[in-house]
């Protein structure tokens, strides 16, 4: 395929679609040019950015572009990790951010009708208000309601209220060749032809560009406590968290830390939070859990349950947190995970392979001395419930040539998706495969997967101009 | 596509494939030739059936009438609504019911790994024995498992549970050129390029053939109550089921019947189990709510909780039930629903659209006058939480002429789907499309949909070989 950029002609009939706002040159603000992937070789500007506010403004731009074979890029907030909404091939970067109002309820379905460019923290405010609950709720919370779909994004809640794919019912989307289809109907369930919502969920703007959502909300929780749970080792902490499941206690969020890690936070908060030790054992390993109901007496129960769960499954200790203020507390900790490597690490890669979650030990273990041998600077947390690994990986060396860094990395990276493959796991738990991650997606899914994928794309988009080199690598 | 019929030359091809078990001429039961749809105009049988055993086997099978051009239709248990598993233009028939093993349990990873000819009665059972739940119940509880995840069944409890697509983590594919794949992983979530297990789910075997599944499965819950609650009219039976899920009581099953409905259940099961008024006040409809909770406090809790929600919320009167016995009882007259009017009315047609919930009342009411115009009995009941209404429809003179009802049926049916369109609903909320239900949803999707699923189903099967003219009508 080769690829046009938009010619003055082009950007003039841009102008035409979306008065006042398109922009070009030296009016792209240089923001556009990455996500926030920690490591970035290089910056990729579009040749133009056109902000949206309509259906027929996202149709009208992709008929041109398809009229032109110009490349298209749909972009939300940026807020990616794999680069799925950067111009790796310049041309239309379409920005949604702009398409952001909350359309409204229909509280006895279920439903709030959404523009893809709502960021998530406010949908989740407003359903609040509205007395309902948006559960989804990834770590980055300025992101776009449009890219978590794109990703289905997840986050720490996702153990009992499931990732952002369980709360699409229905979406408007524009087809690369200004084609507008619904996919979907606001309904609670359905078995009416191919899921097309289904298979848009996760695919990166590859498919097609979501321009408007219906989406499920639930009835709100009242009430929450945590736990925070101390273990010798990684092992008997894993394991703990699947007991405490299967004993029917559905936590809200369950996330582990090792010792390392939680003391790597502490310095970069200069505040210590947690014990080290219980009756002088070192403690390996935390445990920190949510629990939220709808009532105080179901709290009770749970609580009084819970506590004796974690003692009778290897916890050396429990703490109990049910004030706002403690439970901010112990939760600051896990929050600045991704802050404190970020900080003390300018540059630095990351993954989130997911794996069954009795893997996820030898997996971390992997990981840990897989940088050790390759002199690389490894740190990891995740979710406990559902076998979802962050790994993040940095020069021990601060004055590392970049070049020599990606090479490592990469090399590093390649390692721990062959181990997840050969483990039951797969490359990425939330965050997507964007560009970055593309050609590792090949190795692990393998050229047969690789081809039906491709065929389906060509299905949608059979001049492959939709977000070109995302998820699948450009041939 | 020109479809051939197998050759003695591929018929002694497939005996080498599956020894002892290929079926031609009078040898293939009378049940092939159809499934459980209520009106059935014609038999349609295959030219050969093949009970198969193992993954290698229906590869082997589907590359070669790949090879010849001959049709393939798989089929469970055959206890679908639609006609998924009927084989209208002949060829082969791929019988997974010997595919019938539960292969292993990964508790703490919440899997349960099984082929596809397990019953989902049987699973259920095992499951238990684990001390795990498997919660998808699908009225029919002797479909396999393999045809529950072809057609997305439901069930009363997806009001809480979800779908049966809320259990799938991974699956074994064969495709019609006989490769075989593996779609998704034994992971909690994933964003791991297009997600083709949920494109495969509800495809009713035209995309490929499901050889092995890996589920997901639950925490089990002891113990469970239900409440009987009365109401005045259709309108306020519906409101307050919304109502109940919006004060976080989240019921297992939130199931209405109408008094006309319940009537007729009670003169067929010959048994009054039901009040007819209030106070003198004649109960128009009936909402029958089922809880179940891990712990006797929990249920406690919400015993207390809903009996005043549904009073607060327009019930005239509400009976409470937990007992196992009281429970079978009050039940049974909704277990009946469907055999009350199949053995009244050996010739009946149904369809099972779905809503936005507050729409059903509307719905309902339409189709009953339009079956009063049209002069055909009606009946329905069906799912208050997920707006899933069953309709049946038969003909009120005995001696009808079948063909006479079926044009009347499918005008009336038309019209049903027409309005669901129209009111933001979809054709089929878990039965799904197969061949009876195929020419409508041209119509209810439009044909820019269609074209997009055509081209879908290219990607998967360029011959349109598997399962023609199921979910997308014969061209």
């Amino acid at each position: 395929m080769a690829y046009n950029q938009p010619t003055p002609e082009v950007i003039e009939k841009l102008k035409s679609i979306a008065p006042g706002r398109v922009y070009t040159g030296a009016d792209i603000k240089e923001d556009y040019g990455h996500d926030e992937m920690p490591v970035v070789e290089k910056q990729y500007l579009p040749a133009v950015v056109v902000e949206v506010l309509t259906t027929e403004e996202v149709s009208a731009i992709c008929k041109l572009c398809y009229e032109n074979d110009i490349p298209i890029v749909p972009r939300g907030a940026g807020t990616g990790l794999s680069g799925g909404c950067v111009a790796t091939l310049g041309g239309v970067i379409i920005d949604t951010t702009k398409m952001n109002k909350i359309l409204g309820y229909d509280l006895p379905n279920f439903v709030v009708r959404v523009q893809p460019g709502v960021l998530v923290n406010d949908l989740a405010e407003d359903a609040a208000a509205h007395g309902v609950a948006y559960p989804p709720e990834p770590g980055e919370k300025f992101a776009t309601v449009g890219g978590n779909v794109a990703t289905n994004a997840g986050g720490m809640k996702a153990v009992k209220y499931g990732c952002t794919r369980d709360y699409v019912r229905a979406m408007t989307v524009v087809l690369p060749d200004g084609q507008v289809m619904k996919f979907g109907a606001e309904v609670a369930k359905t078995s009416t032809g191919y899921n097309l919502v289904h298979l848009m969920i996760g695919s990166e703007g590859t498919l097609g560009i979501i321009t408007e959502l219906s989406l499920k909300v639930v009835s709100p929780m009242s009430k929450t406590a945590s736990f925070l749970a101390l273990f010798p080792n990684l092992e008997s902490c894993i394991e703990c968290a699947s007991k405490i499941r299967l004993a029917g206690l559905a936590p809200q969020s369950i996330e582990y830390m090792d010792r390392y890690t939680v003391t790597s936070i502490e310095k970069y908060m200069d505040k210590v939070s947690y014990p080290a030790e219980v009756d002088g054992e070192p403690i390996g390993a935390y445990l920190l859990v949510a629990f939220d109901t709808a009532t105080e007496e179901e709290m009770d129960t749970i609580m009084e349950n819970a506590a004796e769960t974690f003692v009778d499954n290897g916890a050396m200790d429990v703490m109990v947190y049910d004030t706002p203020e403690s439970i901010r507390t112990v939760w600051s900790v896990r929050a600045n995970a991704m802050e404190s490597i970020s900080a003390n690490h300018p540059v630095s890669d990351e993954c989130d392979i997911v794996l069954p979650i009795p893997e996820m030990p030898a997996y971390i273990k992997y990981a840990n001395e897989l940088g050790k041998e390759m002199n690389l600077g490894v740190r990891n947390c995740g979710h406990a419930g559902d076998g979802n690994v962050h790994v993040n990986t940095y020069p021990l060396d601060a004055d590392c040539d970049l070049a020599k860094f990606m090479a490592d990395s990469d090399e590093f990276l390649k390692k721990l998706y062959d181990y997840a493959t050969e483990h039951g796991g797969q490359m990425s738990g939330e965050h997507g495969i964007g560009y970055a991650k593309a050609p590792y997606l090949v190795q692990t899914l393998g050229p047969d997967v690789i081809a039906l994928m491709r065929r389906i794309k060509l299905a949608f988009d059979p001049k492959g101009l939709l977000n070109p080199g995302k998820v699948l690598p450009l041939e």
